[in-house]
């Protein structure tokens, strides 16, 4: 009788089973997004087939992940970016090249086409800041060195990840379009950095007077769903948007009670962003040989970045490079979508599509750990983290 | 590039239409509802198409009335709900019978067949919860007498609502299984209204033991979700789950903070479920004898509700049963959804769905700025109110 009755059961049952195997996960001392992300692979399509997420849920999937990214960037001082802005800059540089270059190196040994070979490269590139924002996050340690570093050169590895990505699926012949998208982004990403958050305290008055219940968060909200699609009008992914927006208003986020309001959101959507990214995943595809390729191919990614991006912090010693090349090496949604943009444009076979699903999730099941390794001195430093996990707050 | 282009489009200007319609209107000190409503017919894919909404916007707005009727329910105790309980009781059913009869009647007499006749019955019958909730909420009255009376009677308005619905669309000959449906709808609200409250309290230690990052806000969102899908298995209305979830954590809501985290998750949602409202109607299907069929209906519509619920409140003083009256006269998301059950089933016409649909628009539109006008001394009862408006709580 109701029409959304097939929408609503998959909005319970995936809900309900992202946190169930969340909760596992934590209390095995596992970070809660791999349970939710391994929750979406074994009762979504490709495994027991409980619940099949459609169109729908893949939409708020997707608002889940500007969100996620909206609250990080709530949580980031733009003072602090800027400051590390040098060492996140080399981090982001080196991270990018050396992936790339593995990448391509060993795909091109498999005697793959080139351009396939440089469609997965480009796929190596692009950090997934999401999951390890999340786990950073989760762990109350987002104001560390590290942290910030690793927040920093994601940014900047993201909208670089996003130029590569436009250069290799790029149908243009002459250099113009693509110099003019990669002059977009870096413009865009430098006008948030410097001019949002001024922008923000111009805005303050005129939020005061305005008759709308609660228009400094209905403000927030907006302005995140704009840059959100403003990032996707330039070629960029649209988390990039939400992670700026939450920055421009990072400021006065206590002022105006923006953060818990916006986490509230964020505990709704999320769980079904990293649902989703499990879904996708087909485990019926892979057979011995290309499961062989998937965990080289893994390999390569995870060193690639943990290398590549320790390698400029190790001026802060090596621990702290260890904490940002373990902290980089998740690949995530961006990965997923260059796989994705590679696939409908017929120009990665499908089996090349799953070796570069299997290395997104590899890199995105394998870097929660250990950071959760890495970064347990951090953690321990923070005696608070007892009471707020409760959530009683 | 992105696929997500038109659905980020959607999102962001269906937000931001709605929200500055609804600031337009609260300046003229009319409520933002009807400003957002309006939005949806003005823009909308009736009006100038500045913006048409997809499955998946719908399926939003579908949350978002579910997240509205939750955060009412949250506010709501259900202990005072029980006490005004035999008034709400009355109230109930003289505004279920006075429509049903008024609207059958009127048909009749313009001889249209007897079956649409009841339909069209049916869908007079329902009060919207939603508009009424959103109007006291908005003017922070919704501890008064009248709105508590209002709600309790809503509450049991939509469940009798449904199974008129149920009674009037089910194709079954024998009275079986409309005695199953009515005795479950009973049932369920009865269970939710004395037991659920209860349940919650004897949950709280376990809610302490969990692992999951701020888990009462997560169980209640679970439940909530729960409930609306339980809601529609036993054939009501999703938002009627979402209320009762509302209700049983409603004693435990400020000591887990859920109502302000509730809430912007309702300030983000909510503007989609009253833009969808607008954008559902086609104000080019009307022709002079229709309006006037329409005008006549909606008349009978606003009447039978102001008198059937008016009346048995009127022990309560007759400035009482004008606000009772006067706040359960909107239809809403009810009536569309009769309205949509009818025209999908083939039961009724074309032009019955458009004299449908105009009536629900039109109660919905009359009655918050009626609602602001018997409701003024109230408001002006709350000296919290200017403070609480702008936002910086």
């Amino acid at each position: 009788m109701h029409p959304a009755d097939p929408f609503l059961f998959q909005l319970f049952f995936i809900f309900v089973w992202a946190k169930l195997f969340g909760e596992v996960f934590e209390r095995l001392t596992l970070p809660a997004v791999v349970g939710e992300i391994l929750a979406g692979i074994l009762v979504g399509p490709y495994g027991a087939r409980l619940v099949v997420p459609d169109e729908a849920i893949y939409a708020i999937a997707e608002i889940g992940a500007i969100f996620l990214l909206f609250t990080v960037g709530l949580e980031t001082n733009p003072k602090d970016l800027i400051r590390v802005g040098a060492t996140s800059v080399y981090t982001a540089l080196a991270g990018i090249a050396l992936p790339f270059i593995l990448g391509f190196g060993y795909m091109v040994m498999r005697h793959d086409p080139r351009h396939e070979a440089v469609f997965v490269a480009a796929a190596m590139v692009a950090t997934s800041v999401g999951v390890t924002a999340r786990v950073l996050g989760d762990m109350q340690i987002l104001q560390t060195l590290s942290a910030r570093i690793i927040l920093g050169a994601a940014v900047i590895d993201d909208v670089l990840g996003m130029i590569v990505l436009g250069l290799v699926s790029s149908t243009a012949t002459t250099w113009a379009p693509i110099i003019v998208t990669s002059l977009e982004a870096i413009g865009f990403a430098l006008l948030m950095l410097f001019y949002a958050p001024r922008m923000v305290r111009r805005m303050e008055p005129g939020l005061q007077r305005m008759s709308t219940h609660d228009a400094p968060l209905i403000i927030a909200l907006a302005i995140c769903l704009g840059l959100s699609y403003a990032a996707v009008r330039i070629g960029m992914a649209a988390i990039i948007g939400g992670f700026f927006a939450g920055l421009a208003f990072a400021d006065y986020s206590p002022r105006w009670n923006l953060r818990p309001r916006a986490s509230a959101i964020n505990e709704f959507l999320a769980p079904f962003f990293f649902f989703s990214m499990g879904a996708r995943l087909d485990i019926g595809l892979f057979d011995r040989r290309l499961i062989i390729s998937a965990l080289i191919l893994s390999a390569l990614a995870f060193v690639s970045k943990l290398i590549g991006c320790g390698l400029p912090v190790l001026h802060a010693g090596w621990k702290n490079a260890l904490k940002v090349g373990v902290g980089m090496t998740p690949r995530g949604e961006v990965g997923l979508i260059v796989a994705l943009v590679g696939l409908e444009t017929n120009v990665i076979s499908a089996s090349t599509y799953a070796l570069l699903v299997f290395m997104t999730a590899a890199t995105t099941l394998i870097a929660p750990p250990l950071m959760k390794l890495v970064f347990r001195e951090d953690a321990q430093a923070q005696p608070a983290l007892v009471e707020r996990r409760s959530g009683m707050v």
